[in-house]
């Protein structure tokens, strides 16, 4: 796909009592022009794509929020994984030479409603024996510590690493270190997840522009290159498999057909932004991306080799665990993260020399799982 | 865009009590896959877009409904122009190159949980100054008859017309020819708009079958081109102008973006299936799509210009008045029906020697509203 990324923005991720919506798909907008090097007219957009999950609905919040109504709008819904599918989609677009610019918006408000009742009623009613999220992934974490002698221990670790790199993203939800004790001793929520194994219920937008590859050098001289994208989607509706409770088989087939139109391989990854919802699902994501084979995940983990000195950073962001997770942004805040982390402009938490950035993002339900991973180079 | 339907199934339109959701797209989709002409093997299937305004959500539940766990999916929702967003999309990756084969699948159950909630609580609470669906059509009516001379006896002719396609569709949701007379004579909704000029609350799938151009030949001697799409979302929050109330402005932009890419003009389309949410929708959009003058709908129709043997036949499936209105199903129904009408398939309501044909798609709120055309051509 000849598609580049040219600007990104967001707003802080926390709770946004103080702003609506349309504030804060506003503030990650003009972010997101403010961005682009060369300076941008928003007249240069042709399309947009918007994620939320459940903040509202259609396309025409958008052309109201922007200012840019008359323009096509298309709303995608994709569990949490939202945000990545309305960037992929506009990248097909764009790829397929319909538009030169197109502009992507993900946000949610997690904690007003309407998305609130949403998960107030899918907690309540739908999911009516037990099967809260926490309790969808602890099922998943307490199979993965029988069977391959994964510890608690190595969950914190993950909690410990995240919100560490969490305290030096200004952005963040939750700026504050935090350690394995404190981990395993937080309250817990569902045998074996404790409460700084959950990621936070988070509001936030993010918004990124992007456009074809041979025009991207009009915007930038440091473009980021969308070069793979992978989604699956399965379903666990009544008949979940072993390979379903240890791992994502949709990540697994996500990332290899994201690889494959990369031409890419694990090893050639330089900085991940991975799905931690919970502790457990960045693990089980070290093995299901590839990073290391599958059972192996707690001892990435305590070797060191997901930490932002390690040989994979994942989740310098802070990740969902300490960013935080409005769910429609989410997928669009990967592609933030990475955009500036291949252009060395993250701070306290850059990785060093970083050329090849991946994104993953999980959707799960009791019914289902989606995952969808992105690829981007360094242009 | 070198994107080809190959294959569209549906399942009847109507009240479908004894049906699950699972059981329509079940049915729409292999009614799909038995319409490829040289056959058709799902394992070609290589991503899925599927439309539902409210009845699911995300990608999972298409895995689950058919079988293609682990293939991607992603979910679309854009109103009641939701299963032409899914259409769209699903070009622009076919288009793009990414994928050779992909399935698009629309439906609705408008009359079970949970999108009879969402229309119940949208018709209750959001909208608690009166402002129902009819009386948001109703407001463009009388003002189309105030600036135009527009008559309930020229709105009434469309019902006639479109009761009569209906008549002729064994799919149809309603089946029965009715009068002017009687039209006008049916209960008041919200004035000038009777029971006759509204749609019913409708159920059911549609399915279609996209691939690339260059090779739908392997699959049947007829293919139908997707040579247009376009795609406009506006602003009515608070600030709805003239032009917003007597016309859509995204259906003047939606079309006029798609007779582009498809280098046609409104004369040259053949066959038309259009939003008839309304009769008042039917009318003005003859204008907004350009087949007349603004101000000209009504002597359009009562000339007979849009019937079935009319220079330009508008709603020969019935539209949305007689067909029947599922949200997320209705605009891939549309494609099904012009695939049907450019193969001459489309037995008693057959419109003669179809080359061209355009689908329009509305959705109408009162903070926006969103057009989709997409414009269709006979391989």
């Amino acid at each position: 796909m000849q598609v580049a990324v040219i600007g990104c923005g967001m707003t802080n991720f926390g709770e946004h009592y103080g702003n609506s919506l349309r504030g804060l798909v506003e503030d990650a907008y003009l972010n997101a022009i403010k961005s682009v090097d060369k300076g941008f007219d928003p007249r240069d957009i042709q399309a947009v794509w918007y994620g939320t999950l459940g903040s509202s609905w259609a396309g025409f919040p958008i052309s109201d929020y922007t200012g840019l109504s008359g323009l096509p709008v298309s709303r995608l819904e994709n569990a949490c994984a939202t945000g990545s599918d309305a960037f992929r989609n506009a990248c097909f677009a764009v790829a397929a030479g319909v538009y030169d610019v197109a502009l992507v918006i993900g946000a949610e408000k997690m904690n007003d409603e309407p998305c609130q009742s949403l998960w107030d009623y899918q907690a309540m009613e739908i999911w009516n024996i037990g099967r809260s999220m926490p309790a969808v992934f602890a099922l998943r974490a307490t199979r993965h510590m029988h069977e391959f002698s994964t510890t608690r221990e190595h969950l914190a670790r993950i909690s410990v690493k995240n919100h560490h790199h969490g305290a030096l993203n200004p952005r963040a939800h939750f700026r504050f270190d935090t350690t394995v004790e404190k981990v395993l001793k937080s309250r817990m929520i569902s045998y074996p997840l404790s409460l700084l194994d959950c990621c936070p219920m988070t509001d936030g937008a993010a918004a990124a522009i992007v456009c074809r590859s041979d025009i991207a050098k009009r915007y930038t001289d440091s473009p980021v290159h969308m070069i793979g994208t992978g989604l699956s989607a399965d379903t666990t509706y009544g008949t979940i498999t072993d390979e379903q409770l240890v791992g994502f088989p949709t990540t697994v087939k996500a990332s290899r057909e994201a690889y494959r139109m990369a031409k890419l391989e694990p090893k050639d990854i330089d900085v991940v932004e991975l799905h931690d919802c919970f502790t457990i699902t960045e693990l089980v994501s070290y093995e299901d991306l590839g990073f290391c084979r599958k059972g192996e995940g707690g001892k990435f983990v305590a070797e060191g080799r997901a930490s932002l000195d390690g040989e994979k950073p994942v989740n310098p962001s802070g990740g969902l665990l300490a960013k935080g997770h409005p769910t429609g942004a989410t997928g669009v805040a990967q592609i933030v993260e990475i955009f500036e982390q291949l252009r060395g402009q993250s701070g306290k938490r850059q990785v060093s020399d970083a050329s090849v950035g991946l994104t993953h993002n999980l959707g799960v339900a009791p019914e289902g799982t989606v995952a969808l991973v992105s690829i981007l180079r360094r242009g």
